[in-house]
């Protein structure tokens, strides 16, 4: 990968970033004193690294936030929000008036940026997690070769957290010279002083060892942090750059300026024109900012992907995590805007395959899942549709990314395979058994659970099509082909796999407890006995309707059997779904499984189809 | 901190050791070809840096696990778990024969290492968390005085893991001298060639910038890797130690050694006597190996944490958050073994509590929850009752750590404050509203939440006597005094705060909820209306027969009322309870939420007073 790069011409005098630094200021303390909440001093030690970024390096046009080559802009350290909401009022995006709405309910100026603002691309806040999306936004200039770079801020207390070393690194290996980070070393944590106080030099010596071209100045002088700049432009090559800004938290008010006991405070009412007074001088020689586009063509972005269509041979077998890759490499051929990500797990996700067929919409993303999923975040707020695999257990490492995605309104999918117990042998660390529970509580989410490999290709599809974070969950071992090609599979929708005028009971599965079903239901048939067996294929949102119906004619009795933990997966979707106007039976996984085959783990803990055979019989 | 350390003067011979990392490949390749899956070439690129610091540094008594002056191992890399066993046989732990059991449904030899082997502290293989729990070992070292060393072997690739260089730097800053770690740099990960390949001068340099000491060498020299030990000893100081280790996957079997596609494979059966022929000379001058212990006294440790009493006034408002500090200042107190963790917001938990009175049982994390939780496991697999603390939202962040400490059956305490949208300002992304999802599916987890600070406190004191996981929801705002201070909280119970022949419906809260219930039952009675409230603070287990019996009295009707979105919270724990023996109406969170007073926030997401009263009003 390449970067392209279109450098501006036009610069900002340092007096006119002087001054726009005090109204930064300004702005920050007056509008968290009127809120009676928020963080100034942490807006204030940022606000001069602000003015260069926002207001001499950044090019966008401030009428027109969907200009794809407006320089992108991310705050990571969220807390500051009035610095960026600042900063969007000196650029003419909101009016100074409009700062006062901080914090009120129906402002769209939040506590921690959003997307509500159309200038945001992902909501910031959970620390840590700008940098993943910055670079997710770097890598797809490359792809879309649009010439913009995007800008974070960072904390300094936040580069504790290993997310941000994850993207750090990832950036220096893939080299993404489109991308600049600003670290505020104001040396304050929210409780006590930061684990590196003013030691600037162990951040420089960090972002080297991850690849940057890192440089280290004081954060509060124009000439110095101007002239970094331009050292970056003449000297930084192909290496992604960092700017480590010694700063002073709450720098401009005297009696708030490195001193403790001020993070997350107002300034008291009483005390705001005694502070005020302090920056109430303008700067000489300042003139008003110009702003400073890159004017770009808009093209039309396809909202919807190019159907694909499964190809399976009767009596053919293939495992769901196959299936996957297999329509992810055909929808990538058809649609550009489909990128594949994987951590270090592509031959068993099977996202493999699309690095087969598009290796430029493959992006290796090695064994840091929270990273991944922040990359997918950028990667979707800049038109791309990100797919991101791993281990269904593996994903439990970026929950807090996906909570983000979900506060965000991210158009992200995501795959976890080697579902629960069946992925035999490699035992309990690797068995995804609590990933429904945790994508459930998502407002708007999507869960996906394939039983064959024509439903998995037709989901995959789904996904692809519906704006929003969708999850699909893979199986490890190969199945029976339970559908015909053309079947549709549309969201919320389920399937009815066995009906007859005397079923006893509804048996609800998904993925490889369908399977088991079946086998239940052959068993039973022995016996004289019918079951009704659905495919909850859509976990959430859940077939209602369907579910209600088969318990109505199955004498209110309902089985589910899942390969997951007992609580917050399918069968308390359909015990939600169905209330009390059914009894529901969970079968589910109970305890911690160990190593074994396959077929044993199932039997083990009670989800095989001797375990539903069992259940059925004593219902009947 | 500072550590004490008790050095060996036995050393076991190069020859032996050499002899010894034969016999660890030999038993590594036989029994995965034997189990027909696992690691072996993973095993293999290890075998000589294990030999040597199993069977040359560390120093501990092969018949005594509960030995405490053990030093302990921590197989990060948790799919090498083959070349573990073996070191366990050559150690004399495990029988040569019993290695054949590896990967079966009743042996403890699982496909990665889990603590149902007495010798393994915490649950390996999920990538990147090993050097975080070898640190709660260290940690415990100290505040123990006792001088054992821990050493931990990671893979190249899991240094992608974030995760990592959160615990690296730490350990850096805490300068934990008796902390070991080696890196296998073989150079391949499972899909491709590893991030950084044979750069070994990347990881020493990304080590050193955390505050280690870190060397680079051959990994199959066994005169450097004893070389580098010595090194350590003499040179190192105060710094934790890291050998960077380049070696070779596969490497003493020509055919698989540094070859590509043989991750995760087993030598199959055809080609096992021509790989074991490659193996098949004992090294001359081999002697066997003679354990070597470090004697210790053994102490009783008390069971039972002392049990702590309320003292508040009637009239009194407290914050449980504040609470939580509360109890947990007075537990640690009367109580060595309480070590309160928290991750730069102890001012917000109030776990600064702990730090102001017992200051040596409080560790502060900085901004890295996944490390903190790691670290955690580490400490309580030495004894300690470790209290994690942040805001609830945070803990998504170690979402895969808490899924491990769940498969190591850990007894970790974890406390999430600032639950739900009665934070208020800050917004969503401040506000934990998918926590009690995240930690029910956990096999054994206990979930409590208390609604004021009496049962705060009696509830913290719960948790610490309760072995296993165990969640704390703490609220942000002040709330009012309950219960006196007399009253208990038993795990599994629930309190009834209403309660009249008349009432027409059960109203279930937790935490907040229930002074909005409380707020609804007096409104209500002003219409002749009265309603039933449950304080259900024991999430998990839930008190199944009391919710019954409370719908049993009030016509099968529950209304359920819960900060926290609808899925998988307590309206599901609730719904799984009672079954279709009720009627359940969820009152819960169902989008994004805003900034904004807590109070609107309540009223504007549904789960205000007026919202439960409503409610009552439309089942009555």
């Amino acid at each position: 990968m390449k970067s392209v790069k279109k450098e501006s011409t036009m610069t900002t005098s340092i007096a006119t970033l002087q001054e726009i630094g005090r109204k930064l200021r300004i702005h920050s303390i007056t509008a968290t004193t009127a809120a009676g909440s928020g963080h100034p001093t942490s807006c204030m030690s940022a606000a001069d690294i602000m003015s260069v970024m926002f207001f001499r390096e950044m090019q966008f046009e401030p009428s027109d936030p969907d200009n794809p080559a407006n320089d992108r802009f991310v705050l990571s350290k969220g807390h500051a929000a009035p610095l960026l909401y600042a900063a969007f009022a000196e650029a003419g995006i909101f009016t100074v008036p409009q700062l006062a709405t901080l914090r009120k309910i129906d402002s769209i100026l939040e506590g921690h940026p959003t997307p509500r603002i159309p200038w945001v691309d992902v909501a910031t806040g959970s620390l840590g997690q700008g940098l993943s999306a910055a670079l997710g936004n770097a890598l797809a200039s490359r792809l879309e070769k649009i010439p913009f770079n995007t800008y974070v801020l960072m904390g300094d207390g936040e580069c504790a957290e290993g997310s941000v070393w994850e993207a750090a690194t990832l950036a220096g290996h893939y080299k993404t010279s489109n991308l600049f980070a600003a670290v505020d070393v104001n040396g304050m944590g929210q409780s006590q002083h930061t684990m590196d106080e003013f030691h600037v030099e162990r951040f420089v010596d960090k972002f080297k060892a991850a690849g940057w071209y890192a440089i280290a100045i004081d954060g509060h002088d124009y000439s110095a942090i101007t002239a970094a700049f331009e050292e970056f432009k003449a000297k930084a090559g192909d290496q992604p750059r960092a700017l480590i800004a010694k700063t002073f938290k709450g720098k401009g008010v005297s009696f708030v300026e490195n001193k403790d006991g001020w993070h997350g405070k107002p300034i008291p009412k009483a005390d705001l024109d005694r502070a005020l007074a302090e920056l109430a001088t303008p700067v000489p020689g300042a003139e008003s900012y110009k702003p400073n586009p890159r004017p770009w063509p808009k093209t039309e972005e396809p909202t919807k992907a190019v159907e694909i269509t499964p190809s399976r041979k009767p009596g053919e077998t293939a495992a769901t995590r196959e299936a996957y890759g297999d329509a992810l490499a055909k929808l990538a051929v058809a649609d550009s805007r489909i990128v594949a990500l994987d951590g270090d797990t592509k031959n068993s996700t099977f996202s493999e395959k699309v690095l087969k067929v598009k290796p430029e919409q493959f992006i290796e993303m090695f064994i840091a899942e929270q990273n991944m999923v922040g990359v997918a975040m950028g990667l979707a707020a800049r038109g791309k549709v990100p797919f991101v695999a791993t281990f269904a257990a593996f994903l439990t490492r970026a929950y807090d990314q996906i909570r983000m995605a979900g506060v965000s309104g991210s158009n992200i999918k995501l795959c976890g395979s080697h579902c629960g117990v069946s992925i035999g042998e490699d035992g309990p660390s690797q068995m995804g058994l609590e990933d429904i529970a945790m994508f459930r509580p998502i407002p708007g989410s999507v869960i996906l659970y394939p039983s064959d490999a024509v439903s998995t290709e037709r989901l995959v599809w789904e996904a692809a099509n519906r704006h929003g974070i969708c999850y699909i969950r893979t199986t490890r071992p190969k199945t029976a082909m339970l559908y015909s090609n053309e079947e549709k599979f549309p969201i919320g929708g389920s399937k009815t796999l066995r009906k007859s005028a005397n079923d006893r009971v509804t048996v609800v599965g998904a993925g490889i407890t369908v399977h088991e079903a079946l086998k239940a239901a052959d068993e039973l048939t022995k016996e004289g006995i019918a079951i009704r067996i659905i495919d909850a294929y859509s976990v959430k949102p859940i077939d209602r309707e369907g579910l209600l119906a088969a318990a109505r004619e199955t004498g209110g009795r309902i089985i589910v059997v899942e390969d997951h933990y007992e609580e917050g997966g399918l069968g308390d979707a359909v015990l939600n779904a169905v209330g009390n106007q059914a009894s529901v039976v969970k079968l589910a996984v109970h305890e911690i499984p160990r190593s074994g085959p396959p077929e044993a783990l199932l039997e083990k803990y009670g989800i095989s189809s001797t375990h539903i055979a069992e259940a059925v019989r004593q219902l009947h």
